[in-house]
Formats: C-alpha cells, structure tokens, sequence
C-alpha cells in the first residue's frame, strides 16, 4: 500500500466546515475585537456557534463529544480553525484545554475523566497546566523542577511558585507539575497532580502583561502554598510525571503549529489580497518584485511548515516517539509563522502597522511561539545531539596523497 | 589630512553626559510607563531635566539655545538619547519635531524662524509634518500625492486627506505638503505650507491605532477642508516642496537611525546582563554557545549600522546629497535594530516577551521603522537604479573558447 | 483512507538495497576520482554493479527493464542513489538521461519507443535534451526559443544555435526542441525533434568550462545548420513541444531534488562525523554550540526538503499539474541543498575546504542547481503569480474608527 | 578637530592609480588565466608593471621601496588592488607575504631585516608563515600548537608537523611558530624562528588540494625534522611568538578583508553589466525586483563592510589592540563578501556558472575566507566573550507587580 496524502474524506469534510464557519462566524468577531475575547459571553457565543457548525471538540472522542480525530485529523481541522486567532477558542481546541484533554484521555482514571474531562470538553470549565516556574526553576530546563509534594495523610501537600501558566484565571482546575523525588536539576521525580480552583492553597497571582494577548485567560504567575490534595488527585502514577508530560507536549507542540500555520495563511491573504489591489510607482504591487519575491517566500514556508507538521503527527498516530520530528516541525514553523507574518505586513506598509488590519496583532502573538513549548534553541540543541548519538563512526578517510 | 575617526571632544563630552542623563534621569520614567509617555507633565518634566543637564535640542543653533551639532555629531548624541524611547523627547530631539526644527532653520524666513521655530526648539509647542496620504494618495511613491493648493486673494486653499501624520495631537502647527502643480503621479509641483492649529480649516481626526506606540502625538488622520493660509505660510518658494522635502529628510532618515541604534544597544545590554546572570542546562546562559552567536551577531549589526551612519552623515555634512549613502544606512540599520531587538528577546525567553522587561515594546517600536520614512523595498530599489545607471558598458566578454 | 506515509514495501526494500550499493561499490569510486567519473569504461563498470545489484533504472517500466517506480517511489530511492555524486550515473538515472527516458515512455510512438528508449534505459547509449540557447534565445524564459524547424520534403529542416546542452559530448541523440511556428517571444509553437548523433547536421560544439563538473557528458555548446530530420522523427505531435515540456520539466525537476537531497545527506554525515571526532578549544566540537546549530539547521533543512518535494511527487503522481508544488518544492530544496553543503564544509573547516574530503566538490556540484531547471527567481515568480490570480477579492475592510 | 572621512589625498592619488593599473594591466592577466598565476614568469611581469606604475609594495616603508601606508590608507588601496584576484600579487600586498612583511617591520632585528625584509620587500622571493598543523594540532585554537623547539649548542632545534602552510612552495624562508614551553592546551610559550629554505631539516610536502587555488604557492604540508637553526633565527623573544603572532594577526585579517572586498566590487560589476544588457520575460533584467534586490543587498554589503574595515584600522593605527573591532570587520567581511559573489553569480545565471566569466572562480576563491584566519565561529566566541565581559551589573529589575 503505497504512500496517500489524500485526507480522509470524513476529516476533510470537517476541515472545509471548520473553514466556512471561522469565515463566516468567527472572523468578525475577531476583527471586531482586535484578536482579544473580551468576555465569558462572547468566549460562550462563539462556542455555541461552534456546536451547531458541528464542528466542536473535533480531537475529543465521541464519548466526550467530539470527532476522535488522530493527530494527522487535526492537522487539517485545527490549521483551519487557526485561521482566526479566535477560532481555536471557538472549536474549544484552544491551548491549554487541548493538550490537558489529550493527556486526560491519555492518562486519567475512569473517574477523573468523568469528573474533569467531560466537563472541559463541553466547554463548561477551563484549565490550565501549571508546569513553568520562574527562574531558577523549571523553564525550557524541566528538569530544574523546584515545586515539591511531599506526603500528607490521605495525599499530598504542594508547596511552590509558577510562572507564565496559561489560561489561570478562571480555570476550574489545574493540572500541577511537583517534585516528588529527587532535587531540582536531576531528571524524573515529578508528579502530576489534578488540583481545583476552590482548593484554598492554590492561589492564582497577577497576570504577567505579554506581547502576546489572545490566549484566553492569560499567564498568570500562581503559588501552592499548603496546598492539600487527596491520593485520587495524582494524575498517572506517581514520579512519572515527566513522561505524561511527554505524551502532552509532543502532540500539543503540533497541535500550536497547526493552529499558528492557520494564521501564517490568513496572514498571506490579507497581504496577497492588499498586493493585488494596491498601486505604486505605476504598477500593482502584486507585480513588482520584491513583493513577488515575499508572496513566494510565505507560500514555500507555508508548504514546507505543513509537510513537517504532517510526517510529526503522521509518527505520533503511529506510536512511535516523534521527538525528532516534532523538534523540527516544531522548530521550523515557529520560525516560518513568524516570517510569513513579518513579510505579509511588511507588504502591507503603513496599513501593517496600523491597528486598521490585524497583521500588527498577528506579529504580537506569533512572536512568542518561538519561545514557548520549547524555545528554538533548545530544540536545536536536542536536534543535534539525536543527529550525533546516531553517528559514532569516525570521518572518512581522506584521499591518498 | 588623514581619516580621523575620533569624535570632537566636545561632542564627545556632551554624548557622555547625555548618556548620563538617560540613564540616570530617563530611564526610570520609561521603565516605569513601559516607554509611553503618559501625559504633558511627564514630557515637561523630562525636558525640564535635560535642560538642567545641558543637553536639551543639541541639534539646534545657539540662536535658538542649542549645540548646533552637525549630523555627524549627531550621530554620537542621538544614539545616547535614543537609548531610552524616551529620549529624544526629553532632549527635544524627537519625530517629527527634530526634523521640522532641522527643515525650518534651512528653509524659513527670519520671521517664520521666530514664529515657529524658536517656540519649537525651546520644547513650548510641537509640530507635525503633514506629507503622507491615505491610498492611492502619497505614501511610499511620494508623487501620487493628492492634497490641493489653489491661489486665493492673499494666499492659498488647500483640500485633501492626510494619513498617518506622527505628532499630530496637540501639534502648535503643521507642515503641509499640497500640490500646486501638475496632477497626482506627476513629479514635482508641490509646495509646503505652515498651517497654524487654530487654522478653522485644520481638522484632526482619529489616533490611528499602531504596533508602535511610543512617539508623542500619535499617529493621526488628517483633513484640510477650506483650510485658507497667507502667503506668509508658504516655507520657501512654491512648487519646491519636494526639493525642501529631501532637505528634511536624508537628515531625518539619519536622526532615526541614531535613535533607534541606541535602542539596539540597549536591547542588547538588557539580554547580555540576562544570559550573565542566568543558568540553563548546567550552563551559565552566557556560555552557550548559541547564544554566544546571538549575542555576536548583534554585536556586528551595531558596529555595522554606525558606520553605515557615520558615513551618510558625513556626506551630509559635506554639502553633497548623501542620497545612496543615507539609503544604504537607512534599510540597513532599520533592518539591523530589528534583528537586534528580536534576539535579545530570543535571548531572554519567556521574560523577554513578558511586560516585566522592555523587549517586546521594543520590539513593537521599531518594526514599523522598516516601513516608515521609505520601506526597505523602496530604498533597495533606489539603490540597486542608482547603481544601474553608473553602469552602462556591456558585460565583460567571455575568454575566447 | 487515511493519509498514509509508510513507503510500500517493494520500495523501501529498493531503497535500501540503492543505499547499500552506494555505499559500498559507489562511495570508494567517487573519493578515488573527486567525484567525477573519469571514463567510460568506469561508467560501464558502476552500470553493471547496479545491474547486478538488482537496482539498475529503477523508474523505467518492467518492459524496459526498470521497476516501474512511480514519483513517489522514485523520491525514495533516488535520494539513496544520490548520496554519491556517481550514484544517479550508476543507476542509469542521472540527468538528462532519466528525464529523457520519462520523456520518451510518455510521448514516443512504439517504433521510437524501441529505437531510443530501449538502449538508454539499457545504458548501450546516452541522449541530451537541446532546448537552451546563447542569450537572447530560450533560457529562463522558454518562449524566447529561436531555433526554427522549417518542412522540407519528407521531414524538416532544423537551424539554430543551442547552449548548455548537458550530457552531449558522447549522446547517441538528441532530444531537439525548435520552434515551428510563432517568433521569439511568443508562446507556444515548438516541437521536439529526435536527432541521431551521426545526423551531419548536428554539431556538438565545445565544452563550456563549468563550476560543476559530475554531470557526465558535460555541458555544451551545439549546432543545427542544415539538419534534415524525417518526418518520424517527430516527438509527439507538431507545435506541442512546450506541453510535452512539461512533462519532461516537472519530474525532471523534482528527481533533481531527490538525487541532491542525497547529497546533503551525505554532506551533513560527512560534517557530524568529524564533529563528533574533533576537539577544539578543550570540547568536542559536536558539543559546542554553534556547531550544534548547524547540525540542528542541516536536519531541519534536509526534513522540510523531504516532505516538500514528497508532496509535489504525490501530487504528479495522481494526474495533477503539481506545477506550483514543484517549483515550491525546486525552489526550496536547491536552496536548502545548498545551505547544508556550505554548513557542513563550515563545520569542518580547513579541512571542509580542502580536496581531502568531497565537501568543496558538493559545494561546486550544487550551487548551479539554483539556477538550473529555472532559476529561484523564477520560480518564485512563478508561485507569486499562481497565489494572486487565486486572490481576486479585495482587501478585508478595516476596522469602523 | 571632527571626525573626517576624507582620504589623505596622496592616499587618494595610490589608490586611483591602483585602480587603473589594475583595470588595465591584470585583469587581462586575470582573464587569460582564469584567476590562477600559471608561472614565475607572468608574477615577474606583473610585479614589473607594478613598479612601474608607481604602486609595488605601498604598505612597506620606504626605505624598503614602499609607500609607508598605514592601515587606513592601506584599506583604500588594498581594496583597490584586490578588485582582481591578482592584483594583490602584482603588487606584493599577497597573502602570506604581506603580513610577513608586516610583522618584520614591527619585529625584527636590523640584521634580519636586511636579509628577510629587504628581498621580501623587493620581490625577489617569497615567504611562508609556518603556524598552522593537523589536527589534533594548533588550528582554530592556537593552544594546542605541538610543533617543538628545543635548545641546542648555539641555537634551537625543531620538530613537528604543519598543515595548510600558505605560499610555502618556493618560498625562499619561513616563519615557523614552535612551543618553546608549556605544553599543547596551554596558553603561551611558542617562540617565532626564520628558517631558510636550504635548511636540510625543513621539508615542503604536498600540495593540499583546496577549493580555492589563486594564492601563488599553494597550501602545503610541511615537516620540521631535525630542523636546526642559529640564535639568530629568533624573531623577536623566546617565548613571545603568541604577542608577534597578534602583531601580524590582527592587520593580515584587515588586508585579507580589503583584498576581497575588491573581489566583491568586480563581482557586482559583472553582474550589474550584465543585469543592465540582458533582456529576460520583455524586461531589462536590473528592471525586474528580485535583480533589484540583489544589487542593492550587494552594495549594502559592501559598503557596510567598507566601514566596519575602516574602524578596525583607525583603531590599529591608533595603537589600540582592536581585537573587538577587527574580529567584527572580519566575520562580517567574509561573509559579505561571500552573499556579495554568490548573488553576483545568481544573477547571471547559468553564464554566471561557466567559466566564460569569473564568478565561479571568485565564489571558490573566497569560501574559504570565512574559515581562513579564523572561522567565523571562532570570532563570534571571541566577540561574545568580550561583550560579556564588559558586563557584570545584573538585569534590570523587573516593574513591581
């Protein structure tokens, strides 16, 4: 059976539905208010609207509601949902609810998933994952993990600092990432804990002001500070926390690939649409060079983006591990994203900057992804240590003299 | 007389001291508003402060209580203002105002210099320079320009639309480019008019919301309705505007660069003393070597950009037009602050995109500057037809087969 | 069905067996000869090694003796051929006589099919492609061919002057493209010629000095004064030539691809290998940084190219035009080819430079490939133009003030 | 006294005349030659032409029969001279002499400059500067220099091997560099010693066959066995061969950095010849965008790199190490020079490959700059470290919450 790129006709269906509805019902809501949900109601309006497209939850199972599309599904459905910042929200595959409920697909007990994936897959309740900590804690070094659980009768107490936890305010619950082996800096020894909100030693602080502002619910620093939770909380297994975290963050750094591809192609149309209709020094801008120049540039990172993002997801609904291809999907379209989006407004000149399009918003939320899930470095550096533990062979010989 | 690079000890002194004054005195103020001046008083207070540092309008002559540094002791002051965004405003070297004061002691008569310039360069009003227009009117293609001004009894009328007029919100007056010649797309035929605020035919219209948001005024829509001057409103003679435009603004390309070179070194600094202070992996963040090279590479655009602007600068001060010079150092060092800016994010992770450190709103500030005062794609393609035109002979001829 | 990206076992068997024979019985021939065959007779020599090898022209069809690999197929394999410079000679699948063969399965009748496609595929006789002329005829832009084809009794009558042709020196016949109808300028009007080496009107000309030199056969100079050709030498029908062009181009560009992919594999073995043997300044070279970049770059570069010129095969291979998927994908991979050469010789440096590694060969090998088979330039002109004719709307409108 | 970029006229007036003799009397050479000297007799003509164009030898004193020029004003002419590939031998500024000449001016005793500098300087031979090794040896990292001398009865004794030994086939003497304390890794202790060529225990080897092939004496392997030599042999102090090897180190990178900046300027003169005399798609090839582009990133380039050259000079005429400013004007250098003759060659397409004009030579001339005297990674380290170095103060504090 030879190699097919040819979607499966159910998921491109979904995938052209998802379009038709983020054009139709989500974008003018978007320009509307600049790329910013400015409240509960609308976040519920265009949730709703969601439902009724059919095209809601698409990644969940059915039994939660959703469509159980595998990673190369969303693939095409979440890059279409992308193609408003606000459409991810609508089809509630927004991060963090979208990687906390695979991995509570993943990993959770019957109960757990009852008591808090159904609820966020319906868009009831929000989430966050509190994993980052401020410096010198666990950043793009996990292992730096400084929050600590040490037992309590009955459970477990949490003690410590986040940082930079997305979609805290107004979360119903969270997922906390704790020490519970080992000192900061050595690898493993953590434990994934399900703690919620009314949970009086979890406190949500100030919300740090980012260049970026669209993901809903900020990024807010919050504190465990007595914090008491049953056995019943412990997501997984105790001290395997690291590897849950595995199974959330290779598929979830796709899953925001996919979704900033979406804004990479809307980024282009504005900028394409602008170049076909505006005229300088005596031509359509479409037709000078440098113009074509950068049109062909997004086009190829686009297409380039969207191959790499295929053969990760392609690996990871196979089982296999992924990591590299995920590094380098990753690594590439954070980089390409944030191309395609600098040229289409370059493109666009003053109007680029101006707050009258949404290329300047774009740039505001793009820019971080290159930073967050994995700065591009460090993906480069694990890059090239997978590429060198491959290679154990000394260099050729030379040519005899 | 050989080259000699070493700067006038007198610029030298008041570049230092004017150092020590941002520092000391502008700093906090920008750190403390995220680089937006939040109101008149601030602004009083800053130039108040440069004043008692003896650094206030260095550019201006001593007629009008400056330093009457020519462009290349500019270069050395403006970079030291421009380390804070706030600056050039405390100094009263910032856009638009430094290039109208510049464009005014070359072009106005004695009596328009004690009329606006005196006032301007003493900081008690502020200006804006009403050129550009929205589409299809002037904006990169200065000679699309559209705005009319027609000869009434004892002076002029002048209709039209401006667009994207920096400084426009509480300007004294205005410098207006209207055509008094010739028809939109056709060189030449343009004349510059002093427009008083209280002109009843002046009208200011919205802030034009901008990915920048640092220069003082904003960025305004403009429309001049029945808006009637007298002669004494004309700055020069008619019909040479744009030969008085390019008086203004080679110098004010140049006075934008320095400003933002200093904002590249300040971005620099701030993730220098980051990556020294940090550890990530084992490693103080300094000593990796990626970002060793990010660190090196804005090292180099630096170093490359002044002296790209020390050489137009030079020119300038030479009598000569500079015109490929000031090209060359425009896009390059547009180009540069921006690599500069977004590096030193990079460098500093999820604290560089955070509001806690100034990087993002730098970086929000000078990504326009690619755009304004002429894309890069206008100026590679003035260049590249300078370049062409010095050459005429045909291709060297193959080596004989 | 769901898109599957698992080679088809047949294929990955052929690949691996291609990867092992050039590895084996292709690299030592390569290191002795600096990658340029040097005779005849070791051109037989590698041909029979692939013959016995069982992966001798594995795209032509059974009845010639191939294996009849589909575009898809052929990405597979021709990227393991291509690790060696020798590799695509060896198979019987290097330029032009693989886009010929293609050409010729397609379009030739059953006679011509027998008469020139069976030796080539055979490897008895090699064949050029006549279609770029000497400035100002056909290079980048096809429709400015000036060869004509003019009917005389029984056939036609060629004249012209061709430049560049590859593989001529030694080719048993040419494949002719020359203008039958329209001027220089025009589209359409060509047709394609088949023309026997001993035809006396056919000249083979000098060898232009190159920076490449693998390609076997070299690259030429020819003329046609006076060529009388039958009227069955006619490939495929009159005036059709640039359609079958096409044909021929598409494929011929993407197995370029594939074959220089193979390369930068091997460059980037060849740089890992000595990164990971070399210390300097007291570390392994392999863990310092920004040789750690690079690396990173290199798999990155190598991974995007993969999956770009996947899809453009896929998409030839289901009947479609593919021609924006295959000038993305030229574009980027000969770009990116290039890149890894250049890193990789960096990262081995003197060394990298000098003859007693192939990195300085490669380097020499691929840098035309930027500009063969269609220049970046206009290919991306060609990607620009294709994206705005599918944009007609004009620009979303902004914001209401 | 104000900064003044104005040439020393009598500078001007060498430079000029450089200029012209090399237009007129090398290139031809250069052309017939496809960049390479082909004999001793066409180094002697040219070098005939020099002296009596008034331009040999303009950086060596005049009691040597030189112009006496300082670095600045070397950079004018050198710049000038390096327009072909050839130009720097006609005038005896080549790489390695010319640094040779350099560092005995600077250096060495009056007796040694008579017999070294004085037929040096003449021309009447050569010279090779004997530093580099194979690795493990000193490269990149001169601390791992393994070459030895030890002391005999009335002079030294050295053993070791060299690699990559510039010029070193028919040099009359070379200056070799031998650790004279300490041990490999560690820092200091080589001493710098005059061996003549006659020396029984001095060996040239062979020929090390490298991707670039203009620099007159090849780059050669060399054995120092038993290699005796007098007390007289010692340039300069025991012990201090790391500080002279500064002396020569920092000025050689400057004049290799002029010598390819010429190459870079002819390289954008071909291609702009032929940008302005070619006619692709019904455009003048400089007419369309991305040719635009191109020319104008070229003169960016070069005229950015023209001032970072500039100010690394100043300051090494002022004395001043410079080592930060030369390492920047170095790796910006070559790798401007580089992205300068690969455009060049992209836009004159497949002729721009050929050897019917030189780009092709120049590309392979000037890859190996960015490895020779130094990789640029190697700079950007050194760079880095020193950036980091000036600062220690921590990060600014963050605004209060």
């Amino acid at each position: 059976m030879p190699i097919d790129l040819a979607p499966d006709p159910a998921v491109a269906d979904l995938a052209a539905r998802t379009a038709a509805f983020v054009r139709e019902a989500v974008v003018p809501v978007e320009v509307a208010h600049d790329g910013v949900v400015p409240s509960e109601a609308v976040r519920a309006e265009l949730q709703a609207g969601a439902r009724e497209a059919g095209v809601f939850a698409p990644h969940v199972s059915a039994e939660f509601g959703g469509h159980g599309l595998d990673m190369v599904g969303r693939a095409a459905v979440f890059e279409e949902a992308g193609y408003s910042l606000l459409g991810p929200l609508a089809l509630n595959i927004a991060a963090p609810d979208e990687g906390n409920m695979h991995l509570l697909e993943a990993v959770a007990t019957a109960d757990q998933k009852q008591r808090y994936l159904a609820p966020l897959a319906a868009g009831d309740v929000r989430s966050c994952f509190a994993m980052t900590e401020p410096a010198p804690g666990a950043g793009s070094d996990p292992d730096a993990l400084t929050t600590r659980a040490v037992r309590v009768a009955g459970g477990w107490r949490i003690d410590g600092r986040k940082w930079f936890i997305t979609g805290a305010d107004g979360a119903g619950f969270a997922i906390c990432m704790a020490r519970t082996a080992g000192e900061p800096g050595e690898r493993g020894g953590a434990t994934m804990f399900l703690v919620d909100a009314d949970n009086p030693g979890m406190h949500v602080g100030r919300h740090i002001p980012t260049l970026d502002e669209s993901l809903y619910g900020g990024h807010l620093e919050m504190e465990f500070a007595d914090c008491v939770v049953p056995d019943e909380a412990v997501l997984g297994e105790v001290d395997l926390g690291y590897r849950y975290a595995q199974v959330r963050l290779g598929p979830a750094r796709m899953t925001h690939c996919m979704r900033w591809l979406g804004i990479a192609r809307r980024a282009q149309d504005i900028a394409v649409a602008r170049a076909a209709g505006r005229r300088v020094f005596g031509s359509r801008l479409a037709d000078l060079g440098m113009a074509q120049q950068m049109i062909a540039d997004n086009e190829i990172d686009i297409a380039a983006a969207r191959g790499l993002i295929l053969q990760a997801c392609w690996e990871l609904d196979q089982g296999r591990s992924g990591s590299q291809s995920v590094s380098i999907a990753k690594t590439f379209t954070a980089e390409a994203v944030w191309r395609v989006v600098d040229r289409s407004l370059q493109l666009c000149g003053s109007l680029g900057v101006s707050g009258d399009i949404l290329l300047g918003r774009f740039l505001r939320e793009v820019r971080p992804f290159r930073i967050y899930d994995g700065p591009s470095e460090t993906h480069r550096w694990s890059i090239a240590r997978r590429v060198v533990g491959r290679h154990t062979a000394p260099a050729p010989a030379p040519v005899p003299a």
